[in-house]
């Protein structure tokens, strides 16, 4: 593997493409060629060429990719080929909701726990997990070791959250909450910002208007 | 207004730092720096002074931005200083969670639907508006024009539902489904995928073990 930075858009393109070559796969489709992929991932034949060639030589010219190597060498390249651990912080509806999330279960992320502080909720499954309350958070991640912790708590209360998450030693963080949070530099967070997407729809639907 | 393409990082940026100064507004606190701005959005004192330079003046040097008008000026430029009604397609745990998603209800977004096909659901309300059969989904559209569609249904489905809500006449659309949606160059969609986000975090633990 080439030892320069990726960019980004590579990876989330990877992602998409390993999906869809997923579904191939039910379907029985052996052979696919880069413009298929494209077309039915938003992405140019030439991105996809590209994308791949960052991570070594796919396909035969003339032929195409073989759609289940290819699934597993980007499977392998996301590292979504072994299984990772995960704790759900908040089991308000968007908690449960990411709990059940079908992309994530089909990707095999184990989820070992989910945390919340509502009396009502604690001791109840969702999914076949236990809802356990936060203040067994360091315990249950000191046996559990989780590699990934998502928050679905409301924005003035995820601060608080990361400080404990960053003191048990987890380094990647998935944020639903709609702050913009902060952790020492080896530990990774990525903000999932519903309103910052609805606004640039907005922006784009009021630029048109003032047109 | 400038004419030339504001990069999309921008807008993000303005939504995030707007959100951050509906904060300040409810502390009562009235004047702020580029530099606190910055220290609390997670982007650089450069990056806010040049995110808002591409919308004209604002601030004074030394004496930092008025809260208030700054807010007012970027709810502006986000479209967001009028309302906009909104659909939701999908009454699972993520559409529920979406209707009462605090980022959404803050910003004066108006929910003028649910929509979905199971029988328990239909009829009973969440946040007050009537969870509908996807039957109707035409008829509610003809009679509220809404503005924006958000869509929470399985990937299978997803695509069915992006080509009603064209037939209809929605030009905005944000998908929660895990899948690429096609729709007419005029339709923008802004696809929340969280599988991708959760694969750039393995995707960076894997290079971490690798290293």
């Amino acid at each position: 593997m080439k030892s320069f930075k990726i960019p980004e858009a590579t990876i989330m393109r990877l992602s998409i493409y390993s999906r869809y070559l997923n579904r191939l796969m039910q379907q029985g489709i052996t052979t696919i060629s880069s413009s298929e992929i494209a077309d039915n991932t938003g992405a140019t034949s030439a991105q996809v060429r590209k994308d791949l060639a960052y991570f070594g030589e796919f396909g035969t010219r003339g032929v195409g990719y073989d759609v289940e190597s290819l699934y597993d060498s980007i499977a392998e390249i996301l590292g979504v080929d072994k299984e990772w651990k995960l704790i759900i912080i908040g089991a308000g509806k968007l908690g449960l909701a990411l709990s059940m999330y079908e992309g994530f279960r089909e990707r095999g992320f184990k989820n070992v726990g989910i945390f919340d502080v509502d009396p009502i909720k604690i001791g109840k499954k969702a999914q076949g997990i236990n809802i356990m309350h936060l203040d067994d958070l360091e315990q249950v991640c000191a046996t559990e070791s989780p590699d990934i912790a998502v928050i679905a708590v409301p924005g003035e209360h995820a601060q608080d959250i990361v400080n404990r998450l960053v003191e048990v030693g987890i380094k990647s963080v998935l944020n639903f909450a709609p702050r913009v949070l902060t952790a020492p530099i080896d530990v990774r967070i990525r903000n999932v910002d519903f309103a910052v997407n609805l606004e640039l729809l907005t922006y784009n639907m009021a630029m048109e208007e003032r047109k």
